[in-house]
């Protein structure tokens, strides 16, 4: 028997979910599975969903409840969320979440308490919403040293990137409809500052490399500078912008786990991959290049996953099998600080318009050892003259080097934006 | 310890992988694993992948050694790869392979005896290569029911159609390039006549709609047909042409599982995927649409997803767990005949070029039930008009009737192409 904690969006998707594939989902299992209790905070609020299931306003009625097996739990946030769980585990139950934060944050406190009480900790859902990535990277690419991850994780931020790329109109405009939508809350800064895809960047980084990445180790950039002048430039020379969580192996150098936007070749897998939708491109040593496409959140996709783990956690108690993955974070590898990253960049900068400018910027790149793939002056723009420059593929501490010097140039009015170009 | 039947192409990626990933495939199966032998059908062979281990032709060596837990069958073909399966199993070794022929026709028989011996029966590399599409079926999908799986699973056709749409080049000049880069064999007859699709669509279908589906149950067109004329208009109207399996739940009137080329939207997910790289893109009532991106061949690739099988089973053999999964087609849906499917239709056409003639095409179109989008007549071809009808949504069998009406009409020169669209 099952125990749920939350009935918010996700919750109901999941007892939908169990409900209307009840017939399957109990044939694959061998057994019938029943919720035997919804955790809630209002107990009064009617519930169209929940309306013949058990709910309770008290944890301790799921929480110490023998008969429950498998504790879900889908409150989100880091507190009471992480205590609950590690209480279901102390009691011996397994434990499901979709919850990104908590994994991000606690992940290794949650495996080793699994490991203690001999439970399963599943988290499929925590990462790509509906998208298989956890159990496909913990088992069906196991046979693989991973050297890249690149994923577009977070659709507020793909539908906005995606209409100013289509409507070439500008970031506050696609915001606001954005927020009309419902795809970005009022306060949208955790999607367009890109914490939420650093926490499921970390989660990412931490399977591929099978290292402990925390949130604190991901470097962060939003979206919140991409201009429609930057789009418009990215276009113009055969790219799309897109917010990814990397995760890449420098080898002795470390790996390192990071969120920014990201000029991407249009002829990219996941330059198609369009407004909410999510997808997750994975280099392997074996494989080669792979992607994973599908729904990043929503009541149904996100349900799709949790009860994916429902239904494997289920077969093993139903065979009595043991836990079998776990944690795979058995290496240590050392972090490598985003300085000492490599990549081509864009940079769009404002200069006085006047005769030797150009040749004073390429002279700032050059004492900063950064070659130039292309500088071009494009338009003028409030009596300043725009230019852009590409970079061949430079260490990120060359690049600030550079950024440093041209904003110190006296015919520089300002850097609008430098963003990475993946090729 | 591993016995590998077969060292071919993919038999040396599995050798490959194993090898330059030990360490890390060590520690995710908790114990050392290593490869007793290899059958290989020329012992005098110099084999430089293979020479610190063990060769035998005699397949008894493999089979009869008590030490070896896991048979992997990387012979290809019908016979005998399913006697030593078979025998395998009935030794109580566990098997996997990548053989796609004996799967598609032999599964249930394979399946059953694995039952019957209590051993684990795996086959991801089957289809799709490297790309795990089986397990997340099986596994990471399961709580959903699957309504419609469409699949690039042939990469030598994906390359030849491609070639055929960025070059606008024609079918014979595709195949020699194809042919001369490695990528179509001599007798390119199983690839470009669909039949090694089929039997990865009797694969998929038989695991989305938990029924089997045999490869006599898959109808089977080609791309032989497939003119430059076709890929062109094509183009004009937005589509791209790819070679699709296509497995559809139709509810009462049964499950139908065909392959065939496909008029697809350029804005589909699976228009993007170029060249011999596969994807299968599934639809479910839970997570909605998504897509495995990824190299359906060669020697690594399809180790990876062959070395993915035996960590999973080797897992479970150090862990003490039983299989799990196995056969999953605990239903009997009736099959839906192809006449009763449904879809949309490009008829491409020749005609005398004199009035009144598009009127009495579309009177054939009328009485056949056909409903019609549009017709344009297009371009003179050796004194005859060029016509191109595309229909609204109707049944594959009135298309027939349609098309049996157009063929006896004088002015019809004849029938250059129909081909299905997907909206």
């Amino acid at each position: 028997m099952i125990g749920i904690l939350g009935s918010g969006t996700v919750g109901s998707g999941v007892v939908e979910v169990l409900k209307s594939n009840f017939a399957d989902i109990s044939k694959r299992i061998g057994r019938e599975i029943s919720i035997k209790a919804v955790l809630v905070r209002d107990i009064t609020k009617k519930r169209k969903n929940l309306e013949d299931i058990n709910l309770t306003d008290n944890p301790d009625d799921i929480l110490n409840d023998g008969d429950i097996s498998i504790i879900v739990e889908l409150m989100g946030g880091l507190h009471p969320s992480l205590e609950y769980m590690l209480r279901a585990m102390e009691a011996g139950k397994h434990v499901i979440t979709a919850n990104k934060d908590v994994v991000a944050q606690f992940g290794e406190q949650l495996f080793s308490k699994a490991e203690e009480h001999d439970v399963d900790f599943m988290f499929e859902a925590s990462v790509g919403g509906g998208i298989p990535i956890i159990t496909p990277l913990k088992e069906c690419l196991a046979a693989n040293k991973i050297s890249l991850i690149m994923g577009i994780v977070n659709g507020t931020t793909n539908y906005m990137l995606t209409k100013m790329t289509e409507d070439g109109c500008d970031y506050d405009e696609v915001l606001k409809e954005a927020q009309a939508k419902g795809y970005a809350e009022a306060n949208p800064a955790a999607d367009v500052e890109g914490l939420d895809a650093a926490r499921k960047a970390a989660i990412l980084g931490s399977i591929a490399f099978n290292t402990r990445i925390k949130l604190d180790d991901v470097s962060v950039e939003g979206i919140t500078s991409i201009k429609a002048a930057d789009i418009a430039y990215a276009k113009e020379l055969g790219y799309v912008v897109k917010l990814l969580a990397i995760a890449r192996d420098y080898g002795d150098k470390g790996v390192n786990v990071r969120v920014h936007p990201v000029f991407l070749p249009s002829s990219h897998p996941l330059s198609n991959v369009k407004d909410v939708f999510n997808a997750i491109f994975i280099r392997g040593n074996a494989i080669g290049d792979a992607m994973f496409y599908g729904r990043g959140a929503g009541a149904l996709p996100t349900a799709s996953a949790v009860v994916a783990d429902i239904i494997a956690v289920a077969r093993n108690i139903v065979s009595g099998n043991k836990a079998v993955i776990g944690c795979t974070c058995y290496n240590k590898r050392p972090l490598c600080a985003l300085a000492d990253t490599e990549s081509s960049y864009y940079i769009r900068l404002w200069v006085d318009d006047e005769p030797g400018v150009l040749g004073s910027i390429a002279t700032a790149f050059g004492k900063s050892d950064v070659s130039l793939k292309s500088v071009i002056q494009t338009r003028m723009v409030d009596d300043h003259a725009e230019i852009v420059a590409v970079t061949h593929v430079v260490q990120h501490r060359k690049v600030e080097t550079a950024a440093e010097l041209l904003r110190n140039l006296p015919v520089v009015v300002k850097i609008c934006n430098i963003i990475r170009v993946e090729e």
